[in-house]
This record gives structure tokens, C-alpha cells and sequence, in this order.
């Protein structure tokens, strides 16, 4: 019998319904990793959202009710916003609850705050999906990089901005025209100026300073310049000379101090990060011992974001309910849920191939192999055939072929093989899209 | 007063001097974000390493001296191979002490067995550096991703085949020729099978699939192909497709059973994933909520993987010491050591930048923005000059400086923006090697 944790969520929009919604659908695997029955007891939210089923929970218009429920031991703030979102958490916090939140202004803002009464109460608050979404950076800074005395980080930490300056690039668009098309597709605010003077990536960067370098936080100390004055000459030249231009929050040890700024900056179009494209985020950490480390994924959205902030709720369940030398079980499931699974023989996997033939220079030979291929309803998704080399007979067709299972490659190249017209093993290597 | 936590190191190889060197440097900082002590008590090893100076430690000639030292609380297998290894961690275990090791031969062959022995005596055995080096990806997986429903994950997790890999790319090379390279430069081993084979990436892919898929460790059911056939040929080919090829280890959930395994593969170029190179790795992990993540740092040497081990003993001493509710502080220093630091205002920050200017199509223009640089100490170390466009008197000017004071830089432009020939205000953006 699993422990129950009962959480109450504060605030039904977009990451409110995705952490609801990752909460139902993954239930037993969630419960499995945390050794504990995560029970959602009561949900506080305005109005309701067309995205999230939310029949089967308790449900209050008064957000405060659920900070208030003794039956509550985690309140998962949502809501957004600074002022009343404070007033929820502090209540909270005054009565014994643990709190969960995504609300990186909150945090910029009233951290320093907000962890006093946390530490006063004997509670704790956490807020993975304050910075960068779906990636788990705060975790990875916090404790996965405890070793290292952090030399800098920089990071993507805004979606919208990076997606602008990712389409001014590739297609020579302008700014305003960008942000247009951001707007429309709901990347960007009617409002834009928290997206793309950098605001946002402040109080992001001022939260990944003061994890990094134990300094309280300081949301008035960033320096912040925003992506509106980039013209598209500027994006060309950069690309002339090497590098790529990225909105970068950028926190790093200087001899006389700490800095801490957000502003466009010209990066070596070779380096990781310069290729992270669209909304996507990711930040890089350098470490002493580590050296540089690099972390990527969703910046935004509903599950993302509410992935994040799960994981909180896992954490917190695990400290409460677990065996504190067996806080997170070796594979990271409790020993009872590890459950053997069959593996599939490589005969049964199914991938798309390239392929390498040596075929003799006669007409007719490609039509044969994609005669034999077909037979084996493989179809060839691209291809390359060269002319012979000076004084060779012999010309290389290189194929790519769609998806297929191993077996039925192997067979239809024994059939190419025993043709009379290629003069080699044919070489095969797997090709997957990783998407 | 932190309460001590007392470590004892078996095995003072590479990852052994990186561990107790990283230890010793940081161990103010270590101990802040531990909230305990952390000690090293003994050292068992059979000769000293020069890379490493023990002096002040209590050394041991015989390993399992710690493992059976009522004092140490946490024992760290560093010595490698699976034979004496697996007796030295399950001594330890049966002393009752926590366990952490870097040795993923050991995790793959024998983790189950291990993991039992662990929970029947309610201690933990901690693994993060055996997969991937420093890169935390263990914790990403069984913590930051618990939300999740892994559907894949795809890794370069060994840097030697990389590293050739790499090479034979970028330099049309051979793969022979290449691995000789890596032989000399202390890469790859004498016999090379372990990573040319794909049988080191086997070790850590059972580990990952098992922390993904909740799984118990299946090393004798990967696939592994190696990437020796691979020809330059095959490489140039992929290039041309759009492709790189790339040794990965993959495990997928597919519907009739779990995937594993280790193949060169080709990959679209345009992939964060086919553009880490060298000896580096990295890890793609694509889950249900989340969508894919990436995380990407150096996955071997001795302070990179001493990082992670060092990561695990901060666990494992938050475990022990702290209050249980706050075993992770909110900004991951305990409260009395999250202090203020100055923040450098932007005027004394340094960097590079890129100018643009619009200088009038006259002969010296050049000449006199070169002089007032030079006046403030402001060299250029790249420069873009073209021509007029048909019908405009302006040309526009681009330079790349070397690292300035900001400050200096803004008096700099003033001077600039005074002269006759310069038409319009000098744009400037910041530039970082992040390196």
C-alpha cells in the first residue's frame, strides 16, 4: 500500500491543465517512481479549461480554500501573477504546507522571501518549471553539478525571442514582421515587451545565479537588453563572420564581482548552443570539474512546463513518504514496480537503412535491385549514383530506404547480393529521424 | 556545526585523483550545498598516483580494510573491473554502508544482484558517474523526467568512437588511421574492442534503458555492432544525404517489446545530437510530456567524471545529515551560506563586440575609427568592409574587437559617432566565445 500525498493545484491554464493532465494520464508510473499515491484532493481555479477534464476532483473558485485545506500537504501555485500569488503561497507556507510553484516572476521577485517563511515553517518550495520548462536545470545546477564551483552559465531562456531571431536568420525576415507571426501563432504576448526587452529572461537568470553561485536573489541588479533593435544586416554579417546572434541570459563569476545580463549576443556559429533553434531553450553550465555541460529541451507549454512540475510533486513525495536512506530507489522505481519486459530481438526491430552497392557501370542494374526491394515492399526515399571512376567498371548506388524490419532487409539484400551484377557485400547502416 | 559524513575511496586511478582532488579544492563549497562534513577517512588504493597528493589522508595498501572500517560511512568504488569490485561493494554493503561507484561494467553484469543486497541492509548504492562522465543524466532520468513516460532515448555515450567518428569526417580520414590517433592520445586503449565494438556503450545503455522503462538490467540482451566497417566513403555519402553518422545507443519502447541497442546510425544533420563532436557526449531522451531533452557534457576524464561521483556523495550526505524536508535547500546552499556578492554594474563588465557603423564612401574613414580604437586600447580582430551599394553614397562598416571594458567601448563609439564621416549611430552587440 502506497502512501497517499495530497496535492491541491491553484490556477487551470495552460500549465495548470498539463500538470492535471500528466498527473491522470501517468498516474501508475508516477505513483511507481515516487513510492506514494499522488492524489490531486481539490482543485482551485476561476473557470474552468476546455483542455483538462476535470470531473472526478473537488473543485473551489476560491483558490485560498485550497491553502486553507488541512487535507492538503502540497498547494501547487499556478496562478501567476506576483500579488496574489505571494498572498497564496505565504498562506500556504504558514500552514505547514509544502508549495509547488512555475511562477518565475514570484520567485525573481519575492524568493528570498518566500524561502525565509519556507525555512520558519519547515516546508519546502520548489520551482523546477520556473526556468526553462521541461528541462530539469535547477535540479541539474542544484545537485548534479554539487561538485563544481561555477565559473558562468548562459543561457536560451526565452522561447519567443529565440524563435524571432531563429526566422530572421534563417529566411531574412525583419524583427517586426517576426514578432507578428509570433503573435498570431501565440508564441508571443499582444503585449511583447517581457518576451523581447528580456524581462522574462531576468527573472529566469537571476534564479539560475543564485542556484549557482549561493548569492540571494537580485532582480534589480540584471543588466537587460532586449532583441527589438536587431536588424536583419546584422544577423547576415554575423553569419559572415562565423557566428550566430542569441538572446542569452549570462550569469558569470568576474574577478570584482558577479555579472548578470541579458542582451543579443554574437556567438561562434560551431558552438552546441548556437544551433539550438526555434522556441526551443537550453542552457550551458561550465563548471570547474565538469567543464561545460549543456541542457535542452521545451521552454514553454502545457506539459512541458507540467513535466516540470511533477517532478516537483515526485521530489517532495519521495522525501515524505520514503525510507529516507531509499529516497529515489536505485533504478529510480520502487524494487516492486522494476518488471521484466521482453526484449526484441534485432531480426524484429524496425529502421529505414542507407545502403551501399558496388554495381557494375550496365543499364538495368537499379531497376533490378528496386525490383527485388519492392518485393519486399521496401521503398527507396533517396538515392545517389555516381559515374565510374576514370578506369573502373564499377559505380556506387547509394540508397535510403523507409522504415523496415531488420529480417526483411536482410533477406532482400541476400537476393541483391546473389545478383550477377554487384560485386560486394552491400554495406547497410540504420538511419533513425530522432524526432 | 556540519555533521560529518565519512568517506572512504577505493581505487585512486584516473577517476579516483579526480574525486579527491575535486573534494579537496571545493570542500568549503561541497560541504555548503551538502549541509555536512564530508570527509575523506581513509584511502584504499595500491600505489599512489602522482596526479594526486594524499598527504594527510590515511592510505591503505588493502581496499577491503574500508569496506570493513566501522568508521566509513560511504564507500566510493573507483578501482574498476567486475571480479574484486563486485566482492568490495558487496562487503561494504554487508557492513551496512552506503555505496558509490563509477564502474558501469559492474552496474550492468551485476546491478540487479547488487540492488537487492542494498535494499535488504536499507542502503543505497549511487551510479551517476557511470554513465555519460560528468553529465548528470542518471538524475535527469530517474528525477527530473519522473513525470514521464520515456518512449526513447538515444545517446553518444563513448567518446573514443566519437572522437574517430568526428575525424573521419571532418577530415576525410580513415578509421584505422584515426583510432591509431586516439591509441596515442591516450582515447582508446591498446586493444580498442571495449569501445570500438560498442560493448562500453552496451554497459551504459542497459543502465539507461532500466532507469527509463523501470527494467531490471539486461546486458546480455543488447544489440551491439561496432563502427570498424565503417568506411570514409559511407560518411562523405551520408554528408551528402544531409546525414551524419553517429554511434548510438538506443532503447526504444516498441510494441511488442523494448529495443536495445548499440550501432553506428545515420542521423539528420541538422540534429542538436549530430552536431557533438569530439570526445563528448551526449544524451536524447524523448518523453511523453516533456518531448525530446538533450544533455551534453564531457563523459570521461578524471575531474569530469569525478564531478559525478562527488554529485553522489552530496546526495547521499544530504540524505544522512539534513533535516528531511529540506534535504535540497531552495537555492541549494544551506540559508547560512547563500551570501551576497557584488554585481558588477554593465560599465565594468568586459567582453567582445561586433560594431557596425555607416561611413561615408571616402578614402581614411577607416583609418581614423582605426585610430580612435586603438587610443582606448581596442584592437580588431575581424573586420567586414563592402562596397557602396549603386546609388548610396554610405558603406557599411563591420568590425569584431577583442574583450573590453563596456564603458571603455561607449566612450570609444562617442568618438566615433563624432566624426564627419560616420553617418548614423554605431550599432554594437555583445560578443561571447563560451568557451
Amino acid at each position: 500500500m502506497l502512501k497517499p500525498v495530497r496535492v491541491g493545484i491553484c490556477g487551470l491554464g495552460t500549465v495548470g491543465s498539463g500538470t492535471v493532465n500528466i498527473l491522470k494520464r501517468n498516474k501508475s508510473l508516477i505513483d511507481a517512481r515516487a513510492g506514494s499515491d499522488i492524489q490531486i484532493i481539490q482543485i482551485g481555479a476561476r473557470r474552468d479549461n476546455p483542455h483538462c477534464d476535470t470531473s472526478g476532483y473537488a473543485i473551489t473558485r476560491d483558490i485560498f480554500e485550497v491553502a486553507n485545506n488541512p487535507d492538503v500537504d502540497v498547494l501547487v501555485e499556478l496562478i501567476g501573477g506576483t500579488t496574489v500569488a505571494k498572498e497564496l503561497v505565504l498562506t500556504a507556507i504558514n500552514n505547514g504546507k509544502h508549495v509547488i510553484t512555475a511562477n518565475k516572476a514570484l520567485i525573481a521577485h519575492y524568493g528570498n522571501e518566500i524561502f525565509a517563511a519556507a525555512k520558519a515553517k519547515g516546508v519546502t518550495v520548489a520551482f523546477e518549471a520556473a526556468v526553462a520548462g521541461g528541462i530539469p536545470i535547477i535540479k541539474a545546477i542544484r545537485e548534479g553539478l554539487a561538485a563544481n564551483r561555477i565559473e558562468w552559465l548562459a543561457g536560451i531562456i526565452n522561447g519567443t525571442g529565440n524563435f524571432i531571431l531563429t526566422e530572421m536568420r534563417d529566411k531574412g525576415r525583419a524583427f517586426e514582421d517576426v514578432l507578428k507571426e509570433a503573435q498570431a501563432l501565440g508564441y508571443a504576448e499582444a503585449d511583447p515587451t517581457f518576451d523581447v526587452e528580456g524581462i522574462d529572461a531576468a527573472h529566469k537568470l537571476v534564479i539560475l545565479a543564485s542556484l549557482a553561485f549561493g548569492i540571494p536573489l537580485e532582480i534589480n541588479k540584471v543588466f537587460t537588453e532586449g532583441i527589438t533593435k536587431i536588424a536583419s544586416a546584422d544577423v547576415a554579417y554575423a553569419e559572415e563572420l562565423g557566428y550566430r546572434i542569441k538572446n542569452l541570459g549570462i550569469a558569470r563569476r568576474a574577478a570584482k564581482g558577479i555579472e548578470l545580463r541579458v542582451h543579443p549576443t554574437l556567438i561562434p556559429a560551431k558552438r552546441l548552443i548556437a544551433n539550438v533553434d526555434g522556441v526551443m531553450n537550453a542552457v550551458l553550465v561550465k563548471g570547474d570539474a565538469v567543464g561545460p555541460t549543456l541542457y535542452y529541451g521545451a521552454g514553454a507549454g502545457a506539459e512541458p512546463t507540467g513535466s516540470s512540475v511533477v517532478s516537483d510533486i515526485v521530489d517532495v513525495a519521495r522525501t515524505l513518504t520514503a525510507d529516507p536512506e531509499h529516497r529515489v530507489p536505485c533504478l529510480g522505481f520502487g524494487a516492486d514496480f522494476v518488471i521484466e519486459q521482453p526484449i526484441l530481438p534485432i531480426d524484429e526491430v524496425e529502421t529505414a537503412y542507407y545502403l551501399r552497392m558496388s554495381a557494375v557501370d550496365k543499364p538495368g542494374v537499379l531497376s533490378k535491385v528496386a525490383t527485388i526491394l519492392s518485393d519486399y515492399g521496401i521503398s527507396i526515399e533517396a538515392m545517389i549514383q555516381k559515374e565510374a571512376k576514370e578506369g573502373e567498371s564499377d559505380v556506387p548506388l547509394i540508397l535510403l530506404t523507409n522504415r523496415v524490419q531488420e529480417k526483411r532487409l536482410r533477406d532482400a539484400i541476400s537476393r541483391i547480393e546473389s545478383l550477377d551484377s554487384i560485386n560486394a557485400p552491400v554495406v547497410r547502416i540504420r538511419v533513425e529521424a530522432l524526432k
